[in-house]
């Protein structure tokens, strides 16, 4: 019997290596702390990776919504704090928060995780995870839900990627973290100097396997506001939705 | 006075999100941990990145030897030790051992990293660094000094590639992981899923910026054998040479 803590929280230091060019800390890097964090709170639970395979199963990370109100810069130490706000048969919601060393907030992620059949490749039942209601936390999480990214409709910008071997993970296919640096890489160096993402809204809709040439097509909305889509032979992969700051 | 700890240790857990599609830690992880790691022990005896800016200087990694006997797999505890072997004014000497949760030797790391100039961007005097003879451990790294790796010689394969904003880093250059990943992109999904590296030597030659368009070269030079290189307009930017273990 696993003790029950409705919050985990793990404390990070952001090297050098792991900046981006403007020396903060990358959209990529949150999604990846966010990740592993999830995975720690739901291993220590034992309700993660090897209770799930027992079953079958896998946790699949569906949605993101990533909103930061400063990012940590070089030689920063920050946590990243962990509760889960809801869930039902098929996935749970959970959310993080994280803090300066001086806990000070930086930003909240809101994400949604799905339980797969590893075989079928669709949503599986975790009915049996019987601790979940136990876990539920009303810490509150101040920034907007995930909405519905929709379809791209007017004239976008298009170019292509060839998903490779380095891009696949474990699931033997496209790591998430593949589809969010595909979408950064649709904006100039320049334009990353000038500007910072203060929401980037993500879901994945199917899974991309090894090899796939996908289109990465981008709607510039206004000055701000731009949505994504990756989409191999007609079929979408995921949506992204981004809001951008000017800097002065 | 910062304490003068020779050895330096750092214990980690591989999430399945990190594991390659085999399963196991990839190749471009340990560069990064190897990475992480030297920046702690560094930071920890102030001969790291905020000493070396008072003096206009920045570390960076010119060259790396990778041999493992086994790779941590899925939700292994890992740990990663370094210690360093020697230096001279311009560069320093890093080894590292990578242990099992048991303390099983997992493989061996050697590293060459040069101190730079930030704004001529070419080798800096770090002879103000005057805690360094103190540092030099005679801890043994048994795995073989990296060679000098030499140009392709004869018919090889090419595939071209453009880095992009996701492949920059904090140096406002190419990420040294990122020119790791262009090198194992050269193999297939299916050849990863039969070979192994025994052992991955890469030297670091040339700064590479955003936007440049390069060819990846392959020479395949026997069965378990490979020659690679990254080169932009007739200049190298890095050189690789791989040995992979067949698997049965």
């Amino acid at each position: 019997m696993n003790e029950i803590v409705k919050e985990f929280t793990q404390e990070y230091y952001l090297t050098a290596g792991e900046c981006n060019p403007q020396g903060y800390m990358p959209v990529t890097l949150i999604a990846s702390r966010i990740i592993e964090v999830a995975t720690f709170h739901a291993n220590s639970l034992d309700v993660g990776y090897s209770r799930l395979k027992e079953h079958g199963q896998a946790w699949v990370l569906s949605r993101l919504a990533i909103e930061m109100y400063r990012y940590p810069t070089v030689n920063d130490a920050y946590s990243v704090t962990t509760w889960i706000e809801g869930f039902n048969r098929h996935f749970s919601e959970r959310n993080f928060e994280i803090r300066s060393a001086s806990g000070e907030t930086l930003g909240y992620v809101r994400s949604i995780w799905v339980a797969i059949d590893i075989e079928k490749r669709e949503a599986a039942d975790i009915g049996y995870l019987d601790i979940l209601p136990s876990l539920v936390s009303d810490r509150p999480c101040p920034i907007a839900k995930q909405g519905r990214v929709r379809p791209l409709v007017g004239s976008y910008r298009t170019s292509p990627y060839r998903f490779r071997f380095t891009d696949c993970d474990f699931n033997r296919h496209v790591n998430t973290v593949r589809y969010i640096e595909r979408v950064l890489n649709q904006w100039t160096l320049d334009f990353h100097d000038t500007h910072v993402i203060e929401r980037f809204e993500v879901s994945f809709m199917q899974e991309t396997r090894y090899g796939a040439e996908v289109s990465v097509n981008v709607l510039d909305i206004d000055q701000t506001t731009s949505q994504c889509e990756i989409v191999e032979a007609g079929s979408v992969k995921c949506r992204a939705l981004l809001r951008f700051k000017v800097l002065n």
